[in-house]
């Protein structure tokens, strides 16, 4: 299938022309804001022409210390049952517990970034986030950080090595030392210790790195502008396998050790909820539908097993 | 109606004949777990009678520092979707950081209890929780803790009334100051922060209570007696209430809250999968279903509306 996609050119040519010459005079932060912004109203273009029945809803909210966010969802839809695209831009001052984990004293903090969250209908498409996001301490440090993973309730091997293929070959771009590194980051972050298992299929995910914001800025635009070819092809691949109750009960309780890792362990959930962040914002990652069955265990040698062993023991894909 | 009780009298023949005489020659953590296993498998009869239809499958566990549980779980009833009635009686090295919350050095610690979670099919009938526990330390500390609260999805006020009447009366036979402090309690402690609202319409809470174990003690069984009494009266009352898909709707919005409150701010499901406790036993409290729309708001002058008012400002009860 051919992905509608903004070419990085293009972008650039619209919101930040000639980087080079741009990050002479254009502080970074506006330049990653900017792009965050441009690219959720791509993505909403690109989501909905895949589901080709719902709409996104926009809601424009301000924080209560500087700045806001547009979040954007679109529910109930044909292919997708709840996708949330959220762009925010916020200056707020430091918590304590924020500033002793990154080692410095109170100071101001901008923070603006993009999170993606697609929760489709059909238990044999798989569910996905993606998060980029830029952070600028008032005493000069910023960096980027982000992430991607896929999280199916059924294992289409091609599937999963399409989408991690496509994100070894964007890090390979730009270091061939990253994909690595970073898959094995994705694994160790999104995984559900009291189940010992992963969340899903993992991806990438990397943080706190402050060696060089212009080369990550590249980066965090490449993973963006390439996110639909890594997930709507299997979209596209999967919305029209058969699906009956099992697979939705199944899908279900997936779901609920979704929102078991983003309630107790994702840091920008527990994080932006400490902070008096935008409640909905944050948990429009919570799947619009979960169970939990007293003690489930899928049947050996099942299709449903097949997918909990690989989240026990996550393997190479690309 | 009346409901089955088991008598505190016969009870106290079976299990601890005589307390008085008994205090001087049985420790108090041994006659806590033995009443704690009876009133488990009383409660047990009780609701499957209610229920009419499923029987709880039981599930024997061991702790590997020492003692275990046996969980008891009842799903897909005819009144009963979920429900979960756990003993548990564990010896086990005090954590870090729960001996620097309490303020003691390392140690071995002995905690035994029953927790109750019933999530009724109905959205007409609340869900309820009972936890009862016993905590002694190897230094000699020795408390009782515990709490019960009600989670209505439509408000029957003379239900609440009820509840509340009951637990009241319960409290003023110990100490007439109780009912008053434990209910402030468990409206500060089933708070859901980031929403702004109270997990359901309160109970009572008590925890860290080291006055006078015996007198605890006797409360405690007081408490788990009188639970039937408290809430089955309302599921009677309730089960053949009509609803429809917009109740059902509205209900596991309600315990998509509950989940949050449980995975965020729980601290005995926190402790105990940070402490790497029985996950299953721990996450028996999760709602059979739940779920998430964005940014969802009851009708103003909507029957929900009239519950989301109440759990945004809780109110005197008895």
């Amino acid at each position: 299938m051919a992905v509608p996609r903004v070419p990085i050119d293009l972008l650039q040519t619209l919101v930040m022309p000639a980087v080079a010459m741009e990050s002479q005079v254009r502080p970074i932060h506006d330049r990653a804001e900017a792009f965050f912004k441009a690219l959720q109203s791509s993505l909403c273009a690109q989501f909905e022409s895949c589901d080709g029945k719902a709409k996104f809803h926009t809601d424009v909210w301000t924080h209560p210390d500087g700045g806001g966010g547009i979040t954007r969802i679109l529910e109930r839809g044909a292919v997708f049952e709840k996708a949330g695209i959220a762009f925010s831009s916020v200056s707020a001052a430091l918590t304590e517990t924020m500033a002793s984990r990154l080692g410095v004293g109170p100071q101001g903090i901008l923070a603006t970034g993009l999170s993606i969250v697609i929760h489709p209908h059909s238990p044999m498409v798989p569910a996905v986030h993606l998060n980029l996001r830029y952070l600028e301490l008032a005493n000069g440090d910023a960096w980027f950080g982000g992430g991607t993973d896929l999280t199916p309730s059924y294992l289409f091997e091609e599937d999963i090595r399409h989408y991690h293929g496509l994100l070894k070959s964007v890090c390979d771009r730009h270091n061939l030392a990253w994909y690595s590194i970073f898959k094995k980051e994705c694994d160790e972050y999104f995984f559900i210790k009291h189940r010992g298992e992963t969340r899903g299929v993992g991806g990438i995910f990397f943080d706190y790195r402050r060696e060089d914001p212009e080369q990550f800025f590249r980066f965090v635009q490449h993973i963006g502008n390439d996110f639909p070819a890594c997930y709507l092809p299997i979209v596209e691949r999967r919305k029209n396998e058969p699906w009956g109750e099992r697979e939705r009960t199944w899908q279900c309780i997936r779901r609920g050790r979704y929102a078991e890792f983003n309630l107790v362990y994702d840091r920008g959930t527990l994080f932006g909820l400490e902070t008096g962040g935008r409640t909905e914002s944050i948990l429009m990652s919570l799947p619009p539908e979960a169970s939990w069955v007293y003690d489930h265990r899928p049947e050996p040698g099942s299709r449903e097993d097949a997918l909990a062993l690989v989240l026990r023991h996550p393997r190479a894909w690309a």
